[in-house]
């Protein structure tokens, strides 16, 4: 069973831990040879020793790279001027990494001269397709090898005590951790808690399971506060009450971090739609991110154009995080998405004013030097701009449709003056 | 100047203040009738005092109707359903009172044959717009008098005092209380907060301004748990921890916003865009609508089809936010909007489980009957429903798009592999 | 190789063509017992024939359902009600037929206790992914057998010879016609041709490929009138300027193919983009639907009020076209994209005058006993529910936003004056 | 009443025709000094003639600005690039010229030193607010003036009569033409017509009222042949089947004027709905912008990806429409909106084949270099990219959420299968 010439070369996405171990042996012994991959993207992590395993397992190589300020700069913070969520609750923390992951392997893998890239994801996730849409569109030729989709692979492994029998046979140094009843995922973005105990949507995380941030009732008992200023919708300068100020991209988000971890902020527990179509329980803590999504839209509240907002949202907000969420990002309409963010954000500068206190993330004040916003204009107190006697014309103008709309109504026994008429006794 | 035949009777929307006292004098001074009316939709206030004062002032009658279940059953219910919510933050609460107080009147001004309806909303915001459009949608041959658009009336009251000197020339009461700076609204939904020191947006509120509200600080050390039965959609039952339960519509609202307001929970602090076009700032405390919120997407999470949510999101919430914040209740457009509000909520059933805790709302867990989520489907670690090889097929068929576009940019150099090309470089 | 035991029954899609008589006796050889279906939805065709054929090439069975009435009432004239248009051409009609066909067979394949349905479609198109999307949506416990993509089939018949050598030796009768170069699929609504020499999309068809329609080159040198009665969106009455006149819904719709077919009307050429993500070249015929269409969409304009027009346009229109086109009539979303038709065509009722003339359809003026048109308002010349002064403030209020956006890009030098601001030049 | 400071400067859109004329004479009369602007946007007129009139009246100065290539250039190739269209068939002619007759206003009233813009637009009509919005965008601090909406203007000239007794008195020459029955507005866009005899929705309109395009009826009987060549799609050359070619921007516009105006291409006949919200009809030729529409939105499906063609259709299609519709061209929406156009065309590369018939156009044949299509891929006949199998995972996984949905359907007894649950039998 010993190949005289190699299948291929296999560049595979390693983790150091007991799955991707065993896949790395499990190439190998398939013919292939096998460089390693591993992206520092914040992630709480012992690199050095990932790379020992790999390379005693018989990798040919190791390649750690630190993508965290690609990862900030050109995936965390577009999709803050974007205030991207998923289903209005989700920050898209394993998201956002992907493309980083997928196209340092891509670069990794031409330079190692790699025919296949391969990855340690389940078959039923969102990661399994966020990386291979990435990998195919930044190199259509690539090949796959995803181990947990090949039934000889699959069905060999039914079981953690499987993959356990078989590091042992293949002297695979395993750690003896007690495992924890749920997987996450890290990255300085977030963290995320899934399957396991988690699996009942009733179940409450136990509050061992929160890694990242305080538990709120247990939080400071003094609000903290801050002040963050953008350019453009990007965080450009933070500075805090103590009087430090970071301005360095990467510095500012780890700043905020540091910060929202300690007051509580940023927990979340959803059931939520995977791009499959399967319904799956997810926990995240998403410190800073909560921190720069609550800021970054009051500033646009203060100098955003009412109707781009509006279309803001709809198009880009809706349409980016889905890409994200699905695993578009290197796709035709995520390049044409994001191509009006500049046009969106060209007004967004300011500062915002928060305080941090057991999970609350407080809007205390913000200012600027955009115009849109006019004292004068909106007070109720005072003329400015129009006369309320415009306002008339506005109110008669905008009737019209209503007006033959009632009369028509009227005529046909149907106005809305009856309760029985209105929406909610419908339902 | 004492006309022999009045010029027609009119129905003055009456709140017991300075203003609209004033108003109903000047009307009465003008040549017409007035009878005035107040809309019980939950706010604080003194209604047999108010009565007493308009009658004194001259008014022909005075109508006091209880809207509150109305309010909670026909537009605050099915808001919930829909998750409305304006520019991402505010809850829409004045917006929602103003149907079913315009609807109360065009009844009452029918039943006293009154030709004209008046208000005492100024000339620059919403509530002058919702009211109107909302009485021409009913009604579209009512006069509306809206003395702040009045020159003869604006001119004539420039400020405070005039006004003043105005009552005490017609002998109106005038309550010695120590002028708020600010203006609010209020009714059991919330309270809003605007105008005077507020203008600044960088004004933090003062700890006092908030009045239904604990402030989270000082909010209980211990969380507070209950649960929220929702059958399609609506909330049918609230369980405490304490083992009270409540089941009707309007005993459900009134039980959460007492179990918020110990709580600290619902305050917001933003800038938004007026309908007219001009950006305002305003606070608000929304206690038991934040609580229903966050529980019924949450719900929806575990019981709702993830196309018919993403569709539902960008149509029902997003436009039927924008109509009830502009005051197009009565239009079609609220009607074909609101139609497929049944269909979104049929499979809506379960129960939320929450922790109320220093004005955070914290999810601990859910369960429903429905069958759209499946514990084994969604499982990592279980076969269920489909083969990890149909996912293979799946990406492949998804990439076809993807590696077509890959290809053509590496054959035009364009290829996505360099940083420089990413979104977050162009801005 | 003869099994005792049949391995399970199977309700197949039958054409009568060679591919799913090869099927046929596959599927027989295979040891499956099989029941043929067809479909009646208004194609040409030899139904006897195809009886005949089934049953020698070894059928358990033949059904014939006639589904004409069910394909117009409730697939077609819904779609013509929310103007259903895929990519802004393509009218739908092999989209339209597929979930009427399939419910018929899931509804056979009950009654004749099948354990799996079949089909011929191809493994690139569009067709395997509506039937079996729908088997599953109506059934999900259903088995589908499609053989173009089982390796052990297409592998063993890789093109048209090999099939037609299966044919004789299973005696497989052959009608010998002249093969054409394309492939089409009929129905009343229309016929489709793709593939074969249309591959190319540079290749003007041949005359002689359009089958439906008159070339409009050869249509009658005068145009015809006719008219067309909507009741809630749907044709209810068509008139002829002959006076003949059609009520029943399959009577109208065929009557007004025979007039678009005789004047060359509904012809198009595309290239379309696929669900899977691959595009592909088709030319159609749909003379009724091109003819409803545009009547329907004018009688909107008389009498559906703009803003339910314009969300019915981006959220009906769009979303049911593309839920129609990949294959998800019975989905939850399709529920609820349709649960609002109703309200959005209460109000279209009224009658449109027509010309068909050389593959022009020309409206030639509309009417209607709906009040929401109102020639005395629209008119320049007249004062009708509102003041020209009233258009003042309303432009006052209009440009408030763009007067505080135009000051500020002033003040920053970025007037819009210069034409080299303007979107054009970006390009 | 001679006044010896003049109150201002103005600078009036002058056509030549009564009203203005009347408009220029009562603006000198009322005290103010009146520049004349006429913009050349491809209208038929006699300029010099209205020169001379307007300086005879009394103008200080008459301007005659050539905008056709701004127009062409700078609005109208945009807007094919986008292919806009409003409510599915107003190709927005007169919305098209609006902004470039602004911005010439603009630039000439700051050369003037005007204070005051005004114009002779109706008070019920979109141009008016077209106008405005747009002075208001470019310049917040200018003036307007709009007589048919001072009641001192409209009260004293209450019909045509009342003008020409103006006109002598102030010694206006008036040329006699027999005047039509309908209003028209014309550039080389297109000529519109409404009002008149055409406000009664039913009168079709008469056969010599249409003036740029030959009545389809009388166009050749023969064929003509064209291609069409765009580049990020931008129309770039023409070449007719005579062999002539057209490569500058304005010319191509014409050359295609020309053609489709001799084969009757491009009228329509509609109601739409005016933004202030008044239904109104309007017939409308555009010849050479039909055929453009046509040829772009062909070129699309060969080389625009799927989803960005959606996502632009959409949002840029949609919101560009109504945005020029309503007059918002200078606007935050608009620079936004339009900042994508460029990512949404970079594909759009390749040739269109055209035949232009009896007011059809015809597309025959379109290629490119782009490699989004694949005849290979598309193909049913072969193997190209992906395996028939794959199908089968996407099929699989495609089905997940409707398997559930179908599933819980069958267990409450509302499973899709009866003919009564489908929506056609909703409404």
């Amino acid at each position: 069973m010993a190949p005289t010439q190699p299948k291929g070369r296999v560049l595979l996405a390693y983790s150091g831990g007991l799955d991707t171990s065993c896949i790395l042996a499990w190439l190998i012994e398939q013919g292939y040879e096998v460089v390693c991959f591993m992206a520092d993207v914040g992630q709480e992590e012992d690199f050095e020793a990932a790379r020992k395993k790999a390379l005693s397992v018989g990798a040919l190589k190791f390649h750690l790279e630190d993508m965290k300020r690609e990862f900030v700069e050109q995936l965390i913070y577009p999709a803050v001027q974007a205030n991207c969520i998923y289903e209005g609750v989700y920050l898209l923390g394993t998201s956002l990494a992907r493309p980083v992951i997928a196209r340092g392997m891509i670069s990794i893998a031409e330079k190692e001269g790699c025919d296949y890239v391969s990855h340690g994801c389940t078959g039923k996730g969102n990661d399994q397709v966020r990386f291979e849409l990435a990998f195919y569109g930044l190199k259509p030729s690539i090949k796959v090898i995803a181990p947990w989709r090949i039934p000889e692979f699959y069905q060999r492994f039914p079981g953690r005590s499987s993959l356990l029998a078989y590091a042992a046979e293949k002297k695979i140094p395993v750690v003896q951790t007690a495992s924890k009843p749920w997987s996450t995922d890290e990255n300085l973005f977030h963290i995320s808690y899934e399957a396991g105990i988690l699996e009942d949507p009733n179940t409450t995380p136990p509050a061992d399971m929160w890694k990242l941030t305080t538990d709120p009732l247990h939080a400071p008992a003094e609000p903290e506060r801050l002040q963050i200023e953008f350019k453009t919708g990007l965080p450009v300068k933070v500075t805090t009450a103590a009087g430090q100020t970071y301005t360095d991209s990467v510095e500012i988000f780890l700043a905020l971090n540091q910060l929202a971890r300690k007051h509580g902020v940023g927990r979340i527990d959803i059931v939520e739609n995977r791009f499959i179509g399967v319904k799956s329980r997810g926990c995240y803590e998403s410190p800073a991110a909560t921190i720069l999504r609550r800021a970054h839209m009051d500033l646009e509240g203060l100098t955003l154009d009412r109707n781009v907002r509006a279309l803001r949202d709809q198009f880009v907000t809706v349409h980016l995080s889905n890409i994200l969420y699905n695993g578009y990002f290197f796709s035709p309409e995520r390049e044409f998405v994001t191509s009006c963010l500049p046009a969106s954000q060209r007004t967004v500068n300011g500062t915002v004013r928060l305080a941090l206190y057991k999970g609350n993330v407080i809007v205390e004040g913000r200012f600027s030097d955009e115009k849109l916003y006019d004292e004068k204009e909106s007070s109720m107190d005072e003329l400015g701009g129009f006369e309320p006697t415009d306002t008339s014309g506005f109110i008669r103008i905008e009737s019209i449709r209503l007006r033959k709309w009632g009369a028509a109504n009227i005529q046909k026994g149907q106005a809305g003056t009856e309760p029985k008429d209105v929406y909610g006794t419908r339902v």
